[in-house]
């Protein structure tokens, strides 16, 4: 028993070494674990329920907008791959390669799906013969594997991970354009609603975009550290693919044209950003709609009242089983104590603990994880009591890390005042739009553009570059990132 | 459009080609569709949502009976998957082999996942230490690879296919066994409900168990063609795993144990079995609840009309949308023809024809897709009306289904009478118990033993063995097998 009372204690602090608080908070709560298979992860119950919940609510919210799910297979022939020159070069060093089946060399290499646009495109391209096949808005929920060389963290950078994968399928370019707002603002709503996270919107800079894309735009998580965290993205493919793998439709007017095609995903890393953001030194804070355990029941007891206890708590277990996703912890090998530690670590909302008090008083004591407050809930309102306490805990996490991201962003006047900033947090500074000083910054100060800020951009008129001096084309954002 | 129209034609005849007639039916209906890896298939929009339904269904009842759903590495190392000996033995011939990432050769190679078992255990190994950590109830919604060397079809023999797989500890065998009956019939309520599949429930024999398991049991279904086709299954692995995976348990009276597996799964295959089943020479037929689009209202006008009998159908659209997945098909560029074919091609389950004189009698004509059966609704009674012919279809969908299996189920009294039935669909005869009979009779009438059902075993008592003439000690069921 003491091995086990080890494994729900913490040793690092997050202030001192978040890094390694991360690894032991997600380790220790048995949200997800290492696998036999190095750079890969085990979504354990608590971390797929909370990944599942986001994708059920997403996948709501595309139908709602006309997206259909489809799925396309696990394996890409060499040759497909190699139809988009930019696409190959940013993925075939992290493919994983299938050269056998059984006994028998394989005559093509075969790669695990890092992403799915050469396979699903080489089908596009036989189903899209006219303007009436148009649009075609698909989504796939699936694992992708891309191996990873630098070192791996579970959720934050895998060798697999989970996502979803949005292909869309446009007669024009103002209609792909009009999609991504629609998308990134599902993807905010979800950020907001189920994972309690502020995000920054805007576009990446060329260096920064996906390997075959036109414009990519992303939503920048920063972490406690004043580390940036890239979260869900859009891509504006153009006719970039369309051109490799032959896309073309008959339009209205009889012409043959080339189709406009977008990309998009969100992925299991924010399951990564709400730990590094929510957490505390006490383990995991989950957001209420993605704790699979939202309240847990301590009944407290001696010998002598035990049964009338446990009578007690069984009750209260049945009058809110169907309004929460409530435990009953009525282990007897264990006190309290212990479990109060293990249902913190693991991050559950709210602990109500009842004893001969409670019994008497006919109510009981509701504990929030992310403040430690305790209250005292008459049981005639406790299914009220606890919706708002819940909703409460939502806003409270949503606010703190909103908090954060505005108290930890800047406005770098110059170059010092840039190299002051990054490490604490988002520096926003004039952008010549040069690859060069956006490299230049990077050497430098180990500070990446990790977006160009939507709704900023117009403060850009009359700057100058915070590097070269020349007129700034952008306002963008400097971070760290991880 | 002459070349569009064409797509939407079958040339085979389900009773004369079934073989051909399926290929045709799948790929033109675009219910599923080839890709460019030989033997790996697409789901396009409507049998993904069909899977995703019975997925949804499945892991709900799943999750009543205790169930938890966790996500395991796509990839297993080679020295995993070569623990338990049978288990390999059944499973390397049709590994998928990764060698390389990027450029590098691995040190070790990894197999896309066949089946989870080799990389599960080896993490139960190190979670499971005490009998409070047991039951364990998960499982996984993923793909699977098979290297499938005989010719593939899609959904009912690919190299990749979709499934749950259910991975239950337990410290005593008789929880293990109790737990069959509670997934079985869970199976049954999904295929009764969801597939409107009947099926014949029993104990597969050694030689057709799953690979590494003590026993297994299936569901096995009876195609128009006279052939079985298995559904879903459950094993009882017994100590077998747990002991080539070490994993070991301290009982409550101090004693380190071996613990007690299970598993089961049900696949996308029953889409394949759905088809054949319900499916005519006009192509799909889709239980209800299973078609992404329900019901679709097909508007009849002419110049004079026009406008005022798509207003009437829009009407009537809005009128339903909230209660069926209801599609109005207001394409002008198609006649109302060729919308039949399109819409009868797909399997929608009710198409409402809208007229002028419909409009003029505030009426519909519903003609369902399994009969072709015509009926004028009135508006007033739209909704209620629809909802009684979608559960009527349904049920006779069943009732057809379950008809044929009763009506082509034989029994064998002697070797030539089995070698009679054996094509025209199951055949029950006593059997010894013996492979090696087993064998004989698939050799020579190319028959196996499909299970052995359940709630027939006492008919053996007293009576011999088809084949060998000594003492039999189950009633099986033989049939040609897809």
């Amino acid at each position: 028993m003491v091995e086990d009372q080890k494994k729900y204690l913490l040793t690092a602090k997050k202030a001192e070494d978040i890094t390694e608080w991360y690894t032991q908070v997600i380790i220790n709560s048995e949200f997800v674990d290492y696998s036999a298979v190095s750079g890969m992860m085990v979504f354990r119950p608590d971390s797929y329920f909370a990944w599942n919940t986001i994708k059920e609510a997403t996948d709501k919210m595309f139908k709602d907008v006309g997206v259909q799910d489809v799925y396309f297979p696990l394996l890409i022939p060499k040759r497909l791959l190699e139809k988009e020159q930019q696409h190959v070069k940013g993925f075939s060093p992290e493919v994983a390669w299938i050269t056998h089946a059984g006994d028998s060399e394989l005559s093509e290499r075969l790669a695990v799906r890092p992403t799915s646009e050469a396979i699903m495109y080489d089908s596009f391209s036989k189903w899209i013969r006219s303007w009436r096949d148009l649009p075609i808005k698909y989504n796939i929920w699936a694992s992708v594997v891309r191996w990873e060389f630098k070192h791996p963290t579970p959720l934050l950078r895998n060798r697999e991970f989970l996502w979803n994968e949005g292909h869309s399928v446009f007669a024009t370019l103002e209609e792909a354009e009009a999609e991504r707002d629609v998308i990134l603002g599902i993807y905010e709503k979800i950020l907001h609603d189920y994972l309690a996270l502020p995000g920054i919107k805007g576009m990446k800079t060329d260096n920064e975009k996906f390997a075959g894309a036109m414009a990519s735009y992303s939503i920048e998580h920063l972490m406690p550290d004043g580390w940036a965290l890239q979260g869900p993205d859009h891509h504006s493919d153009g006719q970039n693919f369309a051109k490799a793998f032959d896309i073309k439709f008959i339009d209205k007017d009889g012409n043959k044209k080339y189709v406009y095609q977008n990309t998009y995903a969100i992925t299991t890393r924010e399951l990564g950003a709400m730990i590094l953001t929510h957490g505390d030194d006490k383990g995991l804070v989950l957001p209420p709609k993605l704790a699979r355990i939202q309240l847990v029941i301590v009944p407290i007891y001696n010998n002598s009242n035990k049964e009338e206890v446990l009578q007690y708590s069984k009750s209260l277990y049945n009058s809110i089983k169907g309004q929460f996703r409530v435990y009953l912890d009525d282990r007897d090998e264990y006190s309290p104590g212990w479990k109060y530690n293990e249902w913190e670590m693991k991050g559950v909302p709210v602990r109500l603990e009842v004893g001969k008090r409670e019994l008497e008083s006919k109510s009981a004591i509701a504990v929030r994880r992310d403040t430690g407050k305790k209250e005292t809930v008459s049981i005639s309102r406790l299914g009220d009591e606890l919706s708002t306490l819940m909703e409460d805990i939502h806003s409270k996490l949503y606010e703190k890390a909103s908090d954060f991201l505005k108290s930890h962003t800047f406005t770098a006047k110059d170059y010092s005042e840039l190299k002051k900033f990054v490490g604490e947090g988002i520096v926003q500074a004039p952008w010549c739009g040069s690859g060069e000083c956006e490299e230049k910054i990077k050497t430098e100060t180990g500070a990446k553009i990790t977006n160009l800020p939507s709704g900023l951009q117009d403060g850009a008129k009359g700057e100058k570059c915070v590097y070269c001096g020349k007129e700034a084309k952008h306002i963008a954002n400097f971070a760290r990132s991880y």
